[in-house]
This record gives structure tokens, C-alpha cells and sequence, in this order.
């Protein structure tokens, strides 16, 4: 790889990691925050002003409401984080949502949690970039101006790093990270200090606008409901709090006591600055407006399509820092940067609960192991296909695409703590050890709360978003769910299938001899490496078997046979249409027609190439012979590969794909080593539970 | 099939026959005539035309001309068809100017030929279809004003036609092409009748308008370029003629003498048809211009964009018939419809001249095989691309696309020709009998005559036509050209490395002793068939290998394996990162680095399945595995397959393929029979002929 090409990738993302030293790159708490915490924390740019956005509704006056909003979204953050800190304790294995909901409520509930999350990293990726793209819009006005393409362009970058092969690279995660808590921490701080200290009165941009309410003097069931819908807005702060319960096997150890600790930062982190961005938004007197063109007024007329609505985020960081001070700017790209990072956590995250989904037959196999180069690759492009088409559909206006959001989230929530409810019930039937029992009393009050709490908010998040685009959301929770019910569905028939009989050796699948076939066109060195393989196999009987297409080149086939003295009898199929299959096949029949019990092995030369268009050239008839035979029971295909020169080029190409990093890799930690012998048992408990369970 | 679907295809085609009766095809010279003559008998529907057009630039007087062109055009005709009737005769293996040219002049020669001849379906597809549209929509008017949609649409029908694998049936050819024979005649018979006996003023629909000459007043070096201009342009009749000279093999015996007679008789028909038209045009005063908007003047105004010119033999069949008159509408469907067919014959001779350049290794070997349905419909997909392209770009206007056409027709003639006089000069060296030598130098004269004439053309259209468009044909040919140089020297270059030594047996090759390694992820039917074969071939070492990519499944294997009793060693090797492939190539690269002498056979359990959809589920790590263990020498890989119930369908698609019969097998005659001793040396004779020029 030039250097050239590597220095924004390294920028961004740092530099690759080989494979091989992956054992190594456990990650301590400082870089495990940055890299599962990007997404939750990087909502904190759009979940305030998206409270403020529905409250406007009812006009300026409900901004009043919003401390409670937030309130009641704080509790909402302890807790899902303290029932998360439950879940980290209880399953150390990475499977995360859905390995609790499979384990404790069943595979039905465990594959809904995978679909919401499924829906949910598309989402992801969407709402993260639509927002990013607003944050830095606001200090570079042509990518607001251009907002859906500057969304794709991003989204089609952050799809060839993956596609690339990059990794997460926690230290080079953690500046931007780093930078935006630190800079929302000293707006607040600083803020602060202007309203409080030196008495400075902070205006907002859109501080001298008034707001025409579109539904004035909302009371009572109607007022609950505007609130109800600002709180489900509000809860977008809480996507992606479950990434960490999926990487616990990526923390140093003690990683489950690391994990929780990382939990409980993150959300402290998390409720803090939410609340200082809101708080300072009521003082810098912030305006936002769900149609800012017609409700939003300024003197008293509406302000018009032509204005541009700031994220409240930047709009404060404006009042406080000033416009396009240094703060100001540093900020605003930070938010940005942050926002793509956790866009990037779902393209880690996909491939790695595909795996996990494959692991468990839901996915084509291959995706459970890694590194698998295509499989990803198609996860890939797969997740940046469904984004890339919500971002050109919504305008990648992230408000829109919030109603979608929070859906998927909550059902994962919900399913969750309800299995860990389970869990606990389960694990107090057996445990005689009272302390243990207490610590297990607690644990199953929280997650009880949690459940009960994040089954509410679902149930206020599809009331008041159902028809604001929440059913979206549903229909792809429910294509992802039949998708992987059939293909779970179609590896159980073949299972059923091919499941050996309960007899030591099988003795209707066995033949007794072997007839051996080479097939021969000209005499060279690939078809005599063929014969000297085949020769080597002592099979019951050996012939070369060419196909008559070309009276001349049968002859000389012949002749040259003849000189050369080989020993294996030739034989020449007739082809009077000049097809090489059909007779090749039809002798092939034939021969097991005489002796049903024999098997026949063919072998067939074949030419490994260095270039794809080579493949046009070379073993086209061998390929689609390779095809028809196998269709016949009791035949085997033995390729003899002939190297040619030109195949270098693939080979090499090969190496270099095999050294390509599979994105998620990071997050989910080393394999376990078999050392491990503790953390190892634990698993195994919790298989044999898992498999209790499904029975 | 359904009865419903067949019906368009029956009505244009016949019946398909199944390829098992392809020998008793053979075609009697009333049935040959309208497979092989539709392209040239149809070319008199717009070579006269062509020619009033060029003669109209220097205005109606030039029209006077047009008897003289008439008349060197027909001397050309008969000079072409004497030469043929020499080909025929002299070659009767259906290779027609490829092949007499490349055993004549050499492998370049006959390699422009191939090139000229590819350029030229292309364009017989293109022009054939333009013009088809032309007289179609001089009774259906809806056709030219959607001119280029509808020849691409016709394009794309005769396409999925071929693609789905009909076939020439003589007889439903020859309706039409009888019909429009007829239905010239008749109207030359009738217009005769009724200008000579009855003395009716017979006037085209143009009679009455004047021509606005480009170039007034033209003379000397200018009026003999132009009279050379329309010349060429009316040697488009001629095109086609060669394909009764590849197709001699499908005709009833004596081959050659009846294919002889056919050329006689086509050209015959040809000629009278082209003669007839022209007078008949004169006659009735048919008026064309080539741009008729503005040098068309009907009262002394340019008659406008609105105006579309119909075909010459559409505005005198009104002229002769009436507008509108049975007759008149039956001729033109007649006319449109033998374009069309004529259009088909390239979809024919496409493949059939792909098979022998495939044979000379100028295009990929499997193209050689007939009914080779992949490559078959590569070839035909090409040529419908690149006559849609030219269709679109020239608006699929006949009289533009004609200039391209007629290069690559008069390119193989003279080379053809040229090859034929070599080919008398060699023959006379040998031969002593006078009356055969006679006979020889007879021959030679006709194609001396014939190379000077048609080299002639070929310079006075390169020269008149070359900035017209006659550059973009020659430029297809030389891309077809480098192209095949391309394949045929990297063919070469693959011989070349693995020509076997002339030592009988090639020792560095042969290893000594086989390890047999079974691939096994589970103890299922697959694996068990795969352990059971692999037995069978008592190797020298066999073991079972199995990757660890989880331990809990790895653990299952060991435990089955042991209360199996399964004899076969199991070996399991570790997988850190989850990785299938490496594990294993490593693993059978330490074998090979230990004893290299020895070689590796790996079986790989493969399931056959039914539909493209289970390939993503099923097989694709072993595909993937055996890419790479192919690129290790000294390694074969088995595939032992296991039908799953789903790959009935296949089987039954793949069955059906089979019946599909490949275009061209008509006019390619069926495979020479073993019995037909005398054909056979004769073509030996040829062939030796052949080798000894290439040498």
C-alpha cells in the first residue's frame, strides 16, 4: 500500500493492526470509553434539541417542560445503565441483547432483538451522519447546503475504509471522543461562569425569534401526549448504551468489573452533558422549530425557506464560545467527527452480531468466521445500501430519521432486562448461598425496573411515533426477522437431511471399488501430472477417457499416447454433436449403471490462473463438466491443479487479502485462549443453560 | 413448454428439432436457398435505393446514370458468384474465407478476414433492421416514427430468441423469403405489363417532386467520384453472398455441386430483382435525396423535417399496385420481414465462425463445442450489443448505416480471392492431367478476375467512403483483430509451458506417495461419504482434519468421532481468529515442507443444491478453501458432493439445457460421420494442405 493513500485512513482511523497481534490489543478502560461510547455519547448532539423541536409545537411557553423532560430522561439513562451493569456481570461472553433475550425468553424473543438491532445499526448510520452533517454545516454552510449529498459521500467513505479492511484503533477513537466531551464540558463550565461569575447576558442565534405554536393552549390528554413525544425524542440520547454489554470480552481483565465501570462513566458522562446542553439552551433562550420556515418568526413574520436551523448544540456553543471563535469551530468538528465515529460502530457492529447470528444458523455460515473478506463485504454494503437509501428518502434531515430511531432500541431494551429478570429467577431457584442470594434479589429489582421502565417508553415511543415513521422501523424488523427464520428453517431441513444414522458406520453410503477416470485432451504436462496423480491412488481400475470433438486431434492424441508408451488405457467417447459434457456424463452413468455399488472418481486437470479474464480462456469446460457430474450420486471430482505462471499474481493478491483486518474485530476481543480455563467454564455454564433453556 | 409461448416462435421459426436429428437435416437446395439467400436477396430492398440517393446530390439529371451502375453492379455480382462456385468446389468444409484465406496467405490474412466477417454481422444485424423498419413503416407508419425504438426492440426479440435456442427451420424460412422472391417478380412482371402493353403512367408518390442538387453542374474528376460513390453503395447488394459458401456441408449430396448451383441460382434471382427495381423506378419517376427535407422540393419548396422517404421498392410497389392494394401491403411485410431474417443469419453465422476461430485458439476453446450455451450466448449478447449501439447512434438510419457496411464484405472477398489464385498456382504445380489442368487454369482466371474486381471495389469504397463512416468498420476490425491476436498468443504461451518433455514419463512431476486428508466440521452423511470414498482410495496416509472455530463444537466432533469408532485419525487444528481457510493451508503447506516429494489429496464434502439462492447458504468456504489449496503444488482437491433433495430442480434445469439447441447448427451441417470416408480424406487432404502452408 502506497503511503499516499494511507495518510487519511491513518487520520481517521490509525494505523492497521496485523491479525496476529490482535491477542494483544485488549483494551483498557480510557480507550474502551472512546470506542463503545462514541455512539451514545455523540447523541447528545441532536436528543436536546429534538425534545425542543417537539415541544415547540405548543410554543415557546412548553420549553418550560423541558427540565422535567429531562429529568425523566436521566432516570431513564441510570436506569438502563445500572440494569446494563447487571447484564455485563451476568453474560461476559460479548453476545450482548441478543444472547439474553435467546437464552432467558427463547429463540423467537432473541431473534426480535436481532432484528430491532439490525434496524438499529442501519439507523445508526443514518441519523449519526445526518447529524454530523448538520453539526458541521454549521461552521461549513455548503454542507448544509448540499446535506444529502455531503450525507452520502460520507456514507460511501466510511464504506470503502471498511470494505478496505480498517480497524478501529482505540487511541486514534479517543481524540475526537476526547475533544468533544472536553469541549461540551468547558461550554458548560464556561457558560457557567458568563451567566453566573461575570453576570454576561448569552444570546442565542435564534434567541430574538418567536415561535407560532401550531397546536396553541394544549391542555390536558393532548398536552400529556406533546410530552410523552418530547420524552421518546429526548430518549434518542439513550442508542448505543448497549454496545459495551457487547464487548466485554474486548476489556482488560477483570473485564466484566472494567465493563460495568466503563458503563457507569459513560452514562455519567452522557446525563451531564445532556442536562448542561439543555440548561444552557433555556438560558441562552435557543428557539427551535419543527417547521423552522413558516413557525419560526422573526418580527413577527415567518423567517422562510431560505434559513438554515442550527442543532441546538451549536447554537449554544455559539452564545457562549461566539461565532466562529476557535472553540467554536473546534467543537462543531469534533461533534461531527464523533457523530461519524458512531456511524463507523455500526459497521463494526454488524459483521460482528452477524456473526454471532450465523454462529446460531440464522446467516449463511461463513459469517461466523472471521476475516472472511466476502461475507463482510456483502454485510457491508449491505448495511451502507439500507442507510444510504433512509438518508436520500429523509433528505438526511436527522429529526425525520429520529422517529425511525428509537424503535429498534427499546425493543432490545425491553426484551433484555425482561430475559435477565428471568435470569435471575432461574439462578435463585438453585443458590443456597445467602449473600449471593441478596446480590441476586438486587440485580432482579433493577433489571425488573429497567424492564418495566424501558417497556414503557417503548410503548410511549410507538404511541406517539407509530405514524411519524416508527412503522418503518417495524416493517424492517419484520423483513430482517422472515429473512432469517427462513434460512434458519432451510439449514434445519438440511440437517435433518444429512444427519447420520445412529450405526457406527454407515453402510448404504458405501461403495465397494472405485473406477478411476482421467480426462484427457492433449497430452501435456497438466494431464500427466493428472495420470501420475491418479495412478498414485491405487484405485480398483484407472482410464483416460477423451472426448472425440476433432477427428485430428483424436488421432493425434492417440499416436501420441501410443509413442509415449503410457500404460493407463485411453478411451475415446464419441461426440457427434461436438459437446464434451454429455458424453463425458452419459459414460459416467453408464458405468454406474453396470455397477451400482462401485463409486467412480473423475479427475480433471485444471489450470489455476492469475487474472480473471484468464478465466474466460481456461476451465470453462471443466467447470460446467465439474457440475453436471456432481449431480450424479456416487461420483467424486478430483481437480489436479496446474499452476501457471501468471497465477503469481493471484497468489500474491490471496496473501494480501488474507491480511485484511474484519471490521468488529476490535470490539469483540481475541478468541478466547484455551488457558482461560475459568472464564472458559463460565462460558460453558452458560451454553449449558442456553441449551437447558431450548429444550 | 407451453403451447401458448410457442406460438410467435413456431409461426417465425418451426418447430424446434431436438439435436439428435440434426443428421437427417440436411438441406435440399429449395429449402438451402432461403436460409443462406435471405441476407443478399434481401439487400435488393435498399441497394437501389442507396444508389438514386448518392446519384441525387448532383441532381435528377444524374438519375440518367443509374442503368450504367446497374449494370456494373450486376457485372460484379456475376463476377462474385462465378468466383464463389470456384470456392465451393474447391472447399467444401464450410470454412468459407477464414479458411481459405488463412490456408492460402497465412494465419494474418485469414485472421482479417475473421475480423472483416465479425464487423459484418454486427452490421448485417444493424442494417438489415434499419431497413426492415424502413419498408415495414411504409405500410405501418406507428414503425418509423419510433424508428430507433423499434429496431431495438426487434433487436432485442431476435436476441431472447436465439438466446433461448431456436432454430433455422428451413421450411418456415422459406415462406417468406418465396413470398418476397414472388412478390418482386410479380410487380416487375406487372409494371412491365402495364407501362409496355397497356400503356398506364405508372408514378411513384415522389414523381412529382424535384431534387435540389448539392453539387449542380458536376463533371470531369467529381462526377466520377460520385458515379464511384453510388457505385459502392449499390455493391450493399452483394453483401451475403459468401454464406452459402460456409454453409456447403449442410447441403444433400453431391455438397459441393449444389451448393454451386444455389450460389448460380441466388445470384440469378438477385440480379433480375435489383435490375427490375431500378427500371421500375425510372419508370416511375421515384425521386430520392439524401437529406430530403431540404433538397426535396415539391412545387419548388423544401418539402420540410415532417417528410419521411420511404424505401425505393415500398414507392414503386405503391406506384405499380396502388397505395394501400393487398399486394402492396403483403410485399412490404414480405420485405420487412426478410430483413429480419436476414438480420437472423447473423445470430447463425456469429457462433459458427466463433467455433472455428475457437478452434484455431483466436477465441476461448469452449466456444468450439457446439451447444455450449454459455458461450454461445456471450457471443450473441456481444453482437446484439454492439448492433443496438450502432442502431441507436446512427438513429437507425439504413442509408448511414450502409456506409460502414460494405469495408468488411469486399476485405474478405479480395482476400478470399486472392487466396484462391494461390491456391490454383500450388495445385497446378502438382497436377499432370490436362483436363483437370485445364479446369484449373479456368478456375484461376474466374478468381484472378474475381480478387481484381472486388479489390477494385474494395479500394473505390475506401476511398469514397472512408470519412462517410466506412473508419468506424475498420476500426471494429482492427479491435477484433488485436483482440483474437490477444487470446491466440496468450493460448501459446499457456502451450508452451506446459508442453509435456519428450521423455515418457516426466518424472519431476511424480511424486512418490499421497496423504489424504478429510475436511470435517460435523459428523453428518457429507462427511461420512466423504471418509467412506477416501477410504476407497487407499492412499498411503489418511486423516480427518477439523478447524477449531469454536470449542464447544469441536468438543461435540471429538466426542461423536469416539463413540463412532471411527478409525480415521481426527485431527483438529487451532484457529485463533476463527479462520477456516489458513488453518488448513498451512496445515497442508507444513506437510508439503516436510516431505515434498510427496502430494496431498484434500476432500472436500460439497452439497449439491437446487437453487442459486442456497449457494450463499451452502459451500462457500469450501469454494473459497479450494481457490486457495489449488495454488499449492503437489496438492488435488476432491470434491465428494451430496445431493440435498433441492438439487432435483437443477438436475431438471440442467437436463433441459441440455435439448438447447446452439444457432448455426443448421447452416453448419451435422458432423461428418466416421462412414463418409471419401469427405474425410478430402478434408485431410485440406488439412494437411494447411499445416504444410502454415509451416
Amino acid at each position: 500500500m502506497s503511503k499516499l493513500t494511507d495518510v487519511p485512513k491513518r487520520i481517521l482511523i490509525g494505523r492497521a493492526l496485523r491479525s496476529d497481534r490482535l491477542a494483544e490489543t485488549l483494551l483498557p478502560k480510557r480507550i474502551a470509553l472512546p470506542i463503545f461510547a462514541s455512539d451514545p455519547l455523540s447523541s447528545v448532539a441532536y436528543a436536546p434539541g429534538e425534545v425542543l423541536l417537539v415541544l415547540s409545537v405548543a410554543g415557546v411557553s412548553a420549553y418550560s417542560f423541558s427540565p422535567w423532560i429531562a429529568v425523566a430522561v436521566v432516570v431513564l439513562m441510570f436506569t438502563v445503565v445500572a440494569s446494563y451493569r447487571q447484564n455485563v456481570h451476568a453474560y461476559p461472553s460479548g453476545g450482548g441483547d441478543y444472547e439474553v433475550a435467546t437464552t432467558n425468553l427463547g429463540p423467537k424473543a432473541g431473534l426480535t432483538v436481532a432484528s430491532a438491532l439490525l434496524v438499529d445499526y442501519v439507523l445508526t448510520v443514518a441519523v449519526s451522519i445526518a447529524s454530523g452533517v448538520e453539526n458541521l454545516g454549521s461552521a461549513v454552510p455548503f454542507v448544509v447546503e448540499h446535506k444529502t449529498l455531503s450525507a452520502i459521500v460520507i456514507i460511501v467513505l466510511l464504506t470503502l475504509m471498511n470494505l478496505r479492511g480498517v480497524r478501529e484503533s482505540g487511541k486514534l477513537f479517543a481524540i475526537p471522543t476526547y475533544v468533544f466531551v472536553a469541549g461540551v464540558f468547558i461550554m458548560i463550565a464556561w457558560g457557567a461562569v458568563r451567566g453566573l461569575v461575570l453576570g454576561d447576558t448569552m444570546r442565542a442565534p435564534t434567541a430574538g425569534y418567536t415561535i407560532h405554536p401550531e397546536q396553541g393552549g394544549l391542555a390536558g390528554f393532548a398536552l400529556i401526549f406533546l410530552l410523552l413525544r418530547a420524552f421518546s425524542s429526548g430518549c434518542a440520547a439513550l442508542t448505543g448504551v448497549e454496545a459495551i454489554s457487547n464487548g466485554v470480552p474486548a476489556f482488560r481483565k477483570p473485564k466484566s468489573k472494567n465493563a460495568a465501570t466503563t458503563l457507569a462513566l459513560m452514562g455519567g458522562l452522557a446525563v451531564t452533558m445532556f442536562c448542561g446542553i439543555i440548561t444552557l439552551a433555556m438560558t441562552t433562550h435557543v428557539k427551535m422549530a419543527e417547521n423552522p420556515a413558516t413557525d419560526l418568526l422573526s418580527n413577527g413574520r415567518p423567517i422562510g425557506s431560505g434559513y438554515t436551523q442550527n442543532p441546538v448544540i451549536s447554537q449554544v456553543a455559539e452564545a457562549v464560545f461566539g461565532k466562529g471563535s476557535f472553540l467554536f469551530v473546534v467543537l462543531a468538528a469534533a461533534t461531527a467527527l464523533v457523530l461519524f465515529l458512531a456511524a463507523n460502530t455500526a459497521y463494526n457492529g454488524f459483521p460482528l452480531l452477524g456473526s454471532i447470528l450465523a454462529q446460531d444458523r440464522y446467516l449463511p455460515r461463513q459469517l461466523h468466521t472471521r476475516g472472511d473478506r466476502l461475507a463482510f463485504s456483502n454485510g457491508i454494503v449491505l448495511l451502507a445500501g439500507a442507510a444510504t437509501v433512509l438518508v436520500y428518502l429523509y433528505g438526511a434531515d436527522s429529526t425525520r430519521l429520529i422517529q425511525l430511531y428509537i424503535v429498534g432500541v427499546f425493543v432490545s431494551f425491553t426484551l433484555s432486562q425482561t430475559g435477565m429478570v428471568r435470569h435471575w429467577n432461574r439462578h435463585l431457584l438453585t443458590e443456597k448461598d445467602p449473600a449471593e442470594r441478596r446480590r441476586m434479589h438486587r440485580s432482579r429489582a433493577i433489571n425488573a425496573f429497567g424492564a418495566f421502565f424501558t417497556g414503557l417508553v417503548l410503548a410511549v415511543v410507538l404511541l406517539t411515533k407509530f405514524t411519524h415513521g416508527a412503522w418503518v422501523a417495524l416493517l424492517g424488523m419484520v423483513v430482517f426477522f422472515v429473512t432469517m427464520t427462513a434460512i434458519r428453517r432451510h439449514y434445519d431441513r438440511v440437517a435433518d437431511e444429512i444427519a447420520a444414522e445412529d450405526t457406527p458406520d454407515d453402510d448404504a453410503v458405501r461403495p465397494s471399488r472405485v473406477h478411476s477416470l482421467v480426462l484427457v485432451s492433449r497430452v501435456h504436462k497438466p494431464t500427466l501430472r493428472a495420470l501420475n496423480y491418479a495412478k498414485l491412488m491405487r484405485s480398483d481400475t484407472l482410464e483416460a477417457v477423451s472426448v472425440d470433438v476433432d477427428q485430428a486431434d483424436t488421432r493425434a492424441l492417440r499416436d501420441e499416447w501410443e509413442r509415449r508408451g503410457i500404460e493407463v488405457p485411453l478411451k475415446v467417447l464419441a461426440s457427434p454433436y461436438r459437446e464434451i459434457t454429455r458424453p463425458i456424463t452419459d459414460y459416467v452413468k453408464s458405468l454406474r449403471r453396470e455397477s451400482p455399488r462401485d463409486a467412480v472418481s473423475v479427475y480433471i486437470p485444471e489450470y489455476v490462473v492469475g487474472h480473471w479474464y484468464e478465466h474466460l480462456l481456461h476451465n470453462q469446460s471443466a467447470l460446467r463438466l465439474k457440475g453436471r457430474l456432481l449431480f450424479t450420486p456416487g461420483v467424486m471430482v478430483t481437480s489436479v491443479p496446474w499452476q501457471l505462471d501468471s497465477s503469481e499474481a493471484a497468489k500474491k493478491r490471496a496473501r494480501k487479502r488474507a491480511e485484511w483486518n474484519a471490521p468488529g474485530a476490535v470490539r469483540r476481543g481475541p478468541v478466547a485462549q484455551p488457558k482461560k480455563e475459568k472464564k472458559e467454564k463460565k462460558e460453558k455454564n452458560e451454553q449449558q443453560e442456553r441449551a437447558a433453556v431450548r429444550k
